[in-house]
């Protein structure tokens, strides 16, 4: 490891959340009981489709216990919400449009009354036939589920000339990949609490990715200030995506109108959690890739169509993210770029981890290992060959005016003992049956928001009076740990102890509007929003200990933890707690902020829903795999993960994040998938949805390369996303490398696979 | 005048801001200048209606004392804006849709050198095919101005059985009516300025009706946290509607961004403000109306289209209004009401004093004049026959829960001295050719916004060191002289003389969030949270008397201007200021809040777009006016309006809406419109628009019946746009009255009396 000044940037400060999550000390959100609480729950739909001929609510109103009962008549505001286009009813009123939609509200004493109330509602559907497949979404055959139609947004990326290009080719591919509905799977599902305090105000607890938008959201409904409700989102027990649009917040906000000032708690089940939370988009990607004997590329077409199901939440946003990056991180001259997000009545799809990216990565690095076997090259080769530096120009046609570290992942990749001893690895295998394969695979993730998105931070830093310092940043530590790193930055750049140093995040009330904690933003925002509030905070202790030493500033010295005047006298020391003591005497504020806007692209493309991002991070992974010929088993024995996020802020974090990502990948490349039959939900719990448990999870090593990020804080820049990207690849290619099938719908289940190698017998 | 028993409340209070308007001492933002100061001015769309091929900015850019160019490119975030819907670019892009639309901006030294700027940028226009008929615009040979069509918004309301109805009908009524193109003609154009301070945070001083909602739009264009952007929108010279969209904010705040932190000032001239500010939606209102031989109403069907202009702004809102009021105060069984609110290419139209209103109103009571002729009934008879009362339904068919006043006013119309005389009025005529008539009008306008959307109010009130009160309240005074009501409120409650009231407004740094100044509803609202806010201001100082002079809580007494602790040692008094220096000393919070949300309405009429409303203000017009039948010329002599606003505050407050309302509304029905040709105004200037001055302004005469609103503050409601409404018809119908003419299409310019005059003696 090379040479560190920092006494924190940079080393592997433990997690400061580790321990009381780890022991279970700490407590959710949805983990609080209170003696006067009242239960909430939700009426979900009947049916995928249907349109709703009345809801009757007598029955349950007359059960004793019961609070209240609501339907889309006690809305004060405005009945609906998403993030992009409010298109999703709070509660259902003339049309439901996927089983996960909510028609109606219960608070009741206890939890058994609630649900029994729930019951009792009876709502009169006439049932409508679904749309469960979206290319049939977007005929003229099919119904429209929403007032435009079933495309909810059509993205197009163009350059070059296709046909020529074409034309000029040594070697076409051309196939369709599926790819899985993944669920976020994440520790705590959907839940809260929301209480209305005597005097008007509205306290809402629910793990969130944004509690100021939460907030907006929550005052959109109820036509109330927002400056009225209080969201506290944080701490979080995980959410990768999956809790960025509104979950329960306007529930337990309406809930808490109708409570009469006593705590409403609403907690899904998994089973609710499965059919009312959003997804991962299916996709299925149409992909036709053309290069030169060379192995120079040519020329990339991709059709793209996202199911977003019955809403849109972040789906426009997903299919453009996709686009952007469907070429992978090369520089491919003629591209014709094409996605569709549609609606369907297969539940509903947003944000998630990858955000459209995993999805297209899959096909493009399947075609560049395909590619490279045609050609006779070494796949690394293909791809240091085609991958664009820092100042070229991507496949989508912008200049790359950030750092970009394909080229050296690779070279790490080249020069890994796991690389260099493939061909020992793959020969030992632990059964006849069974054999081995090592894939590779390189990919990228915008880090930040695209063109035209507010993308900024925002933090204050507190001195408080034991000399500590309370700093807060609005971005939730969604399981990413940027609280700790925040801890760092603010520590390191104070000249204090870590020890000294209180995060607090996710709070309207306490912290200021950072933005949301997505598209890998978090600890490059906050940690720059914190490293602009620093210079005010040292102002302010700089003059205290001037004006309480009676010298100019300049003969004030900042030392560790505390501060030094040059007097006459000699040195004197003020401490933190002194020189609080002083601002407090004085009322001067002991509180400053910090603002940071990260930089952003000027020129979008046209059409292309906010591409170009200013900023990547990149990653290329290898994975070693062990096919079971006789039942198609797949196990990953072995993952490397060779990441660019700029500086290290914590290795240890960074390693967190890196086997995190990889078990998540190879959970949506081998296990993952909510399975749906004409709108219903076939995955009901963790008893039929199979992700990876400790078991599954292979030896993962993480080799970061080393670049710096000229406007990120020290250098870094986010890495929340690509870890979990080129993984999905890379085990599909070491598949194909040890068992010679090429699984293009995932996931690459053991049917699927065994199927596959049954195909391939009896063609052989 | 009743008993009363209030300091200040029903007490002729004069204008707390009249001498400094008056005097012209008071600066408003347009009237600032700053050394370092550049001007900001805005390119317009050359045509309504073209494709830009290109923009070429670099002449403009190379001219000496040019600080910067701007196009959409510069645009960080969101181009666009607009209330409801965000259609309309910040910049155009690629498309303009009205004469209007800004293209580019540009900031230099001199105003001289802005304005040549602006003539050297270079924009390569392809002409399209204006459209500029709305009912053609709804036609499907109209090209779509926008991605949905040019059908903005369609409302529908519909009861009983309309075909039995007019079979059962003795008297059927049909006609068709038009509305001008009616110009706000504020004192202050559309202007302000911006900085951007050093610490990156913009200040943005621009008149406006939401300063909060301003800042949203800001920074949503810019892509910025709001939290770094502070509107100031107070004072304001006049706006009437006319400022409640963004005007020029969101240029202000761009320019800012490229002004290397001076100061950037823009300031409409009168011709451009005709150009690109908003107007009043002219209408084409088609009612047919059916009653029995008795005068019962059976029937109203209306069809009305609205004229938006390019952009959506409010008109969706407008229409909706307008459906939910154009059957008049009155129960009608049967209805079938149909408003379209339709994308043009002339100008754009928003909000207006009366919000869709006045352009019904003038309708249905035009109708219920001739049903009275028709039927041989005195009008007012007819009007008290059909008109609801609190408990009945209206003719929307929903339930009028608070006060109605209708039936009072029009009691109050046949006893004033006006009407009662009237035959001796009629016939003092000024010169033989002349005619005299009186007519009379009612109608009612909601107050507060419709269904489902926000309206609360939020006030503070602080107490300061010399022993003062500064009262926040978000709401603006666009001129109706909200400031005035507020301090009296807040002088009554709090027991202390009016001069210890400062009154703050309209500002995001200094006032919390107070909803709109629109829907008559900020004296409501404003008065409702300062009411609210007062009773924790005198709890602060009660436990600080109590504190001060170690009496319990109970032995303290609110005096006028101090509180009196009832001590062992006798009475002491705690003055204001010492009760500061007690609450300071002790590092206790001097500043108290106060919320408030208005009741609504739980059942919204489905397609109605809102409706109903809680709570509507009511008022009738008496006009008597004198019509030169040699050139067609009226004058309208006298006015009596008779409000029914609840509990009046200020009667002088009252006195100056009724009579400011009641020019407006003679302007409206008398001489103004703003013409357009082909998409281009005809009207320049006031040199040819023309609007009453003190010459044209008769005898107004205002008898404020009592009602008490219960939810209201002292039991008052909103009376700012009620009162310019009636006023239209029973002008219309005083020149029946005189003259025998139906003026259908207003303005009631010379011309089309003296035309219907002519044609009406050709009949004869």
């Amino acid at each position: 490891m090379k040479e560190n000044h920092f006494k924190y940037i940079g080393r592997p400060v433990p997690r400061m959340d580790a321990p009381e999550k780890v022991t279970g000390t700490l407590k959710y959100m949805t983990d609080y009981h209170f003696e006067q609480m009242v239960w909430g729950k939700v009426l979900r739909s009947k049916y995928p489709y249907a349109r709703i001929k009345s809801i009757n609510t007598s029955k349950a109103e007359s059960l004793p216990g019961v609070v209240c009962v609501l339907t889309h008549k006690d809305i004060p505001g405005f009945n609906g919400f998403g993030i992009v286009v409010p298109d999703q009813p709070v509660l259902a009123r003339d049309v439901v449009r996927c089983t996960g939609d909510a028609v109606a509200l219960v608070a009741a004493e206890t939890k058994e009354i609630a649900e029994h109330a729930i019951s009792l509602i009876e709502v009169d559907y006439e049932r409508l036939n679904p749309v469960t497949d979206a290319e049939f979404a977007m005929s003229s055959n099919a119904p429209s589920l929403h007032e435009n139609g079933n495309i909810h947004s059509h993205v197009i990326i163009k350059n070059g000339n296709m046909d020529t290009a074409f034309e000029e080719a040594d070697v076409i591919l051309e196939n369709t990949f599926y790819s899985p509905r993944q669920m976020h799977a994440f520790i705590e599902t959907e839940g809260g609490w929301g209480i209305q305090e005597p005097d008007g105000m509205l306290t809402i607890r629910c793990p969130g990715q944004y509690a100021y938008r939460d907030r907006l959201q929550i005052a959109r409904a109820l036509a109330m200030n927002p400056a009225r409700i209080r969201v506290i989102s944080h701490p979080i027990g995980g959410a990768f995506g999956g809790k960025d649009e509104i979950t329960v917040q306007i529930y337990l906000a309406l809930l808490a109108l109708h409570s009469g000032g006593r705590p409403v708690k609403i907690h899904l089940s998994r089973e609710e959690s499965v059919i009312a939370g959003i997804k991962r988009h299916p996709f299925k990607v149409e992909m036709k890739t053309a290069a030169k004997k060379d192995g120079t590329l040519l020329a990339n077409q991709v059709r793209a169509v996202a199911d977003t199901g019955a809403y849109a939440s972040l789906g426009g946003a997903v299919i453009a993210l996709a686009i952007e990056h469907c070429c992978g991180p090369y520089k491919i001259p003629n591209v014709d770029l094409e996605g569709f997000c549609v609606y369907t009545n297969n539940g509903i799809s947003g944000a998630f981890r990858g955000f459209g990216v995993n999805q297209v990565c899959a096909a493009i690095e399947t075609h560049m290992d395909m590619i490279a076997e045609k050609l006779g090259m070494d796949p690394i080769e293909l791809r240091k060959k085609n991958a664009y530096e820092k100042g070229e120009r991507s496949s989508i046609g912008h200049e790359l005016k950030t750092s970009v570290g394909t080229l050296k992942t690779l070279e790490t990749a080249e020069t890994c003992e796991l690389w260099k001893n493939r061909e020992m690895y793959k020969k030992n295998i632990s059964e006849p049956w069974k054999k081995r394969g090592i894939g590779i695979a390189t990919s990228f993730h915008a880090v930040g928001m695209g063109i035209g998105l507010p993308d900024y931070g925002a933090a204050t830093i507190e001195l408080l009076p034991d000399g500590t310092f309370k700093v807060g940043v609005g971005c939730e530590d969604i399981g990413g740990g940027n609280s700790t790193v925040y801890a760092q930055v603010a520590a390191e750049l104070l000249n204090c102890d870590i020890e000294k140093i209180t995060v607090i995040q996710g709070d309207t009330a306490e912290t200021l509007d950072s933005g949301t904690v997505t598209a890998s933003r978090s600890t490059y925002t906050g940690g720059k929003a914190i490293a602009a509030a620093v210079p005010h905070m040292i102002r302010v202790l700089t003059e205290a200990a001037s004006a309480q030493h009676r010298v100019e500033p300049e003969n004030i010295l900042i030392g560790e933890n505390e501060y030094y005047a040059m007097t006459k006298n000699g040195e004197q020391v003020s401490t933190y707690e002194k020189l609080y003591a002083y601002l407090h005497e004085n009322r001067l504020s002991t509180k400053v902020e910090g603002h940071f806007m990260l930089p952003k692209e000027k020129e979008e493309l046209p059409q292309s829903g906010g591409a170009p991002h200013h900023l990547y991070g990149y990653l290329t992974h290898l994975a070693l795999v062990e096919v079971d010929t006789l039942t198609g088993e797949t196990e990953v024995l072995r993952v490397v993960s060779i990441p660019d996020a700029g500086q290290v802020l914590n290795p240890q974090g960074l390693e967190g994040q890196a086997e995190g990502g990889a078990v998540m990948g190879i959970g949506y490349t081998l296990y993952e998938d909510v399975l749906m039959d004409g709108g219903y939900h076939q995955t009901a719990n963790f008893t039929n949805y199979i992700i990876p448990t400790i078991r599954e999870t292979p030896v993962i090593e993480t080799f970061p390369v080393e670049s710096t990020e000229e406007t990120g804080p020290f250098g870094a820049k986010g890495i929340g996303e690509v870890v979990m990207i080129p993984i999905i690849a890379a085990i599909m290619n070491a598949i194909y490398d040890a068992a010679g099938v090429r699984i293009m719908h995932l996931p690459a289940t053991p049917e699927r696979i065994y199927k596959a190698l049954k195909s391939r017998d009896v063609r052989q």
